[in-house]
């Protein structure tokens, strides 16, 4: 039943040698372009890495983290305009899609397809792991895939047959995310309410410690997603905006 | 079994009369909250409309498209730093996340979020819509639902059970949305392969027709998504961006 499937995921970091082969993920992959999607324009593409030499070629993009290298098959899903425009222009038709609502609107169908893809894998028995890297490194995919103009990478995932079953990670209480007819803003109190669980948490404690940190939060702002590499990254990621043609 | 009910899906635009109680609405997205995103720091929001009166005053945003009243709950997902950032700074913590990558990395975490909420409702019966309109209006969303700075709205779902069952629409074949080690990429011929079949349906001729246009591609350019609306929305929401602290 698909909903203890999605109920019961974690993200698999490591996998076994089983292959998955094209018949089972080109499957998978129609599923997935059954996502809803703007005006049905599809606006996605996605690029499948299989051969070892370009998973290695793609590693430092992703600050080598090792299931990029390690898992059977790397997809890197893509914002893509380019294959509409082309074929509107074969049609007499004139686009005006070189414009950010265009870029967003891709990015929606992009992840639309990629984590329907997700599920699909997923209940096939398939584990899966999102790389946030692709945004921070776009420049560098772009070159080693061939992105043309119009064509942005948005995510990577790796994909494989699970070799461990990790724990599933605490998410926040529902109502920490849940807001009814207006958005209730968050008071000193409902923070500390809502995050109290998480904080408690023995792997989070521990975690803190490991990293030498006082607080949770601060393993984040001041070792996993710093002022200056956001704003680092910010920069470089809205260039290659600028230099695909969507800004 | 889930994997048929993902394969045979479709957008659904008309519901009946049933409710969707809290409890049901809650599990899909206790479900949903179980997708991947960003460093597990959940940078997303939801909120909820079942008032009639708040429907209605967000119809206007989504064009008064008929689904965006009728429905029985309507559902924005929001890019949300707000609670993250909140949450820091009572910690001792000093966040840098008033920038576009952050926004970035939220907007992937809405989909994921949305996406996986919609297979989850659909798997149990009940049909969605994504409005597109959410990023060209997001400036009076933002007022509707006061959403406060950093939280910015990505896509709205309006969620009820069928009143109807709709044909399944057209894709395009796997071979156009998929590329294998580097991006092929594609060639008069190969647009004119690709497309082929999605031209010579029947239905999309009578589309063609009834528009009063010559090509299928100018349907979409001329009348849909014509540059001019591209340009002026684009400016729409980089300005929201900038205003809500994300540019």
């Amino acid at each position: 039943m698909v909903l203890d499937t999605m109920k019961t995921r974690r993200t698999i970091r490591q996998y076994t040698d089983q292959e998955i082969p094209d018949p089972l993920l080109n499957e998978l992959l129609e599923i997935a372009a059954r996502a809803s999607n703007t005006g049905n324009m599809q606006l996605y593409s996605v690029v499948v890495t299989r051969e070892q030499e370009k998973k290695k070629q793609l590693a430092p993009a992703h600050f080598n983290q090792p299931m990029a290298t390690q898992a059977p098959v790397v997809l890197t899903f893509c914002a893509d305009a380019n294959r509409f425009v082309k074929w509107a222009k074969q049609r007499n038709a004139e686009p005006g899609f070189d414009n950010f609502q265009t870029f967003i609107a891709a990015i929606i169908d992009s992840m639309l397809f990629a984590q329907t893809f997700c599920v699909a894998a997923e209940e096939k028995g398939m584990g899966i792991c999102y790389l946030g890297t692709t945004t921070y490194h776009a420049d560098q995919i772009i070159e080693i895939l061939q992105l043309p103009q119009l064509v942005v990478p948005i995510t990577t995932i790796t994909l494989g047959y699970p070799a461990n079953q990790p724990e599933q990670p605490e998410r926040l209480p529902l109502e920490a995310i849940l807001h009814h007819e207006t958005y209730q803003d968050y008071t000193e109190n409902s923070i500390e309410k809502l995050y109290q669980a998480k904080e408690e948490l023995e792997a989070n404690i521990q975690y803190v410690k490991e990293n030498n940190k006082e607080t949770l939060a601060q393993v984040f702002t001041d070792i996993r997603y710093t002022k200056k590499n956001n704003e680092y990254f910010s920069d470089v990621f809205l260039e290659v905006l600028k230099k695909q043609g969507f800004l």
